[in-house]
């Protein structure tokens, strides 16, 4: 008996079955959560079926099956007409639509049921496993209920009341991996012109990570005290040494705008008054950051 | 007997005492070497000697100590000066000064003493810490015997005979580092724009850094194959969805740059044909990485 309700309190739908949603439902079933599915084209469900979750011959039957209900789909516009005059009542729906926080905040305003919105930071490939980064914003009693659930899918992280911020999140999360990613694309490039194979590069290359993702953690906490001590060198010396990341690069025939780019950061701040500075002044050069906190 | 032999062999001595030479010889006696230490300016020796340092009068007098020497100067061109006329037979000069791959091939053709060119990659604070790390090269017969002592800094990493890999990598991780510095400061404005306080932000960003690493890896995997399957969605959708963060920056008030040059990249790989591959392609826009593997 107290299985059954246990299973029953857990049970989750997931509507929509595009290569981010069936991965959604794999890793619910992988749980051992008891998983409803529907998909508008309903041949996308068969792969699930077979490895146990329950087919949902309407959008209304999978609402009804489950008390949390997962959407994801290409766009809010389309969660909108779809759940339009659908019965919520009773049920949270957990959104991992990309979107905008308004298009969230607007979402949650007027859903008629528990909302939470969320963002899957890590792709398809890793949904199920611990590396995998999913946020939540929204009702943080709601995501406490849930989270038994949610936390099938990876690590699960609850940001905050505010709807908008697993949106907020999810473009500033995005922009800061394509950062990491170009200096990365930069310098397997100007290694493989000195004849260093990629994956020699890589293999050092992820070794130093650990350390720039400390420097995040105290950047973070500069800037947040508005203070930004020299320990890790000035701007000036950094732009100093971009200037020679710029040349070495344009000699050896590989492109010179990523650390053009950063060259320009470091001068801005430089302009700006911070060239004895500490680097982490390179963001108030580029937004205002610290004006609000 | 066997003890003072063994005490002897990892003896070291430290040349430059400046803001990173001092925290070298302070590793080194931390690990417990003997370790003599030498700087023009006598004075700056005196908190070493505190700490067990033996002071050499010379710069002679510090290479006779300890067959492995350590120099830390300014550039390259100090460290020839200095070494002019020095007598180095049977000893190895391992040069933690910053220079480029040539400077170092040329001092490791001239020095006529063993020789080992190498790069400190996490500043000083973090020295002889285990995230802290060092990258040689030269020859490895020579690294493999001093090792020992070489790793009291830090992770000792021997890339290769050829001594100019270690300004090799130093220019390409500085780079690698700042990418990710760059991303991770405009998503600190852009989410502080949205009233999301830095440390806040900075908790849940560095725990996406490793899943991010492991991209760096699988990339790597793919530019060395010159395939790049699109796992992790293709050019084309990142190029659409960085465009939403320029627009996103925008309208917060924050500045573009660093999303317009990813922006800028990605366009480049799908205007060269790389529209439907992964993002990994982007390297081929960079540099011919792959023309040398
Ligand atoms: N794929 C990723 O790596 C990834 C990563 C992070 C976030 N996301 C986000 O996740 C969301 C879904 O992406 P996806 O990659 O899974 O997309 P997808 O593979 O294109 O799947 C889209 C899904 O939406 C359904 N759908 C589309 N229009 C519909 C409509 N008018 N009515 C009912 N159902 C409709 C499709 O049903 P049919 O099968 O009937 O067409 C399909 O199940 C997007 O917001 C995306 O940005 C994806
Ligand atoms: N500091 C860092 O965070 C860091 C990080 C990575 C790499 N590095 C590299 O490490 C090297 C040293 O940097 P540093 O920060 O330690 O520099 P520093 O604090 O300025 O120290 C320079 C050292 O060189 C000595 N020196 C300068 N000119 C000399 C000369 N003509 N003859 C003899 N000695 C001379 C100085 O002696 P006096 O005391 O007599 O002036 C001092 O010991 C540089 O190549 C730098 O790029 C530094």
């Amino acid at each position: 008996m107290f299985e059954n309700e246990e299973r029953e309190r857990s049970a989750v739908s997931v509507v929509g079955l595009g290569q981010m949603g069936a991965r959604l439902a794999q890793a619910f079933l992988a749980a051992g959560h008891r998983t409803t599915v529907w998909n508008r084209t309903p041949a996308k469900a068969e792969a699930l079926a077979a490895r146990g979750a329950a087919r949902a011959d309407t959008l209304a039957g999978a609402i009804a099956a489950s008390p949390l209900v997962v959407v994801c789909l290409p766009d809010y516009g389309v969660v909108t007409d779809l759940l339009a005059g659908a019965d919520l009542r009773g049920r949270v729906l957990v959104n991992l639509t990309s979107g905008t926080p308004q298009e969230a905040r607007r979402m949650a305003g007027g859903i008629g049921a528990g909302y939470l919105d969320g963002a899957a930071m890590s792709g398809t490939r890793l949904v199920g496993r611990p590396e995998a980064l999913f946020v939540f914003s929204g009702d943080p009693d709601v995501f406490a209920t849930h989270r038994p659930v949610l936390r099938s899918l990876g690590q699960a992280v609850h940001l905050g009341a505010d709807p908008g911020l697993a949106a907020v999140y999810d473009t500033a999360l995005f922009g800061l991996a394509w950062g990491a990613l170009a200096g990365f694309h930069h310098a397997v490039a100007l290694t493989g012109a000195e004849g260093v194979a990629p994956e020699e590069f890589a293999a050092v290359a992820t070794g130093h990570m650990p350390f720039v993702t400390s420097l995040m953690t105290e950047h973070a906490r500069q800037v947040a005290k508005g203070e930004y001590p020299d320990d890790d060198g000035t701007v000036e010396v950094h732009a100093a040494a971009m200037e020679h990341l710029v040349h070495t690069s344009a000699a050896l025939g590989v492109r010179t705008d990523v650390p053009e780019l950063v060259k320009a950061l470091l001068d801005r701040a430089a302009a700006a008054g911070h060239g004895a500075d500490g680097i982490a002044s390179v963001v108030e050069a580029i937004g205002n950051a610290t004006a609000r906190v």
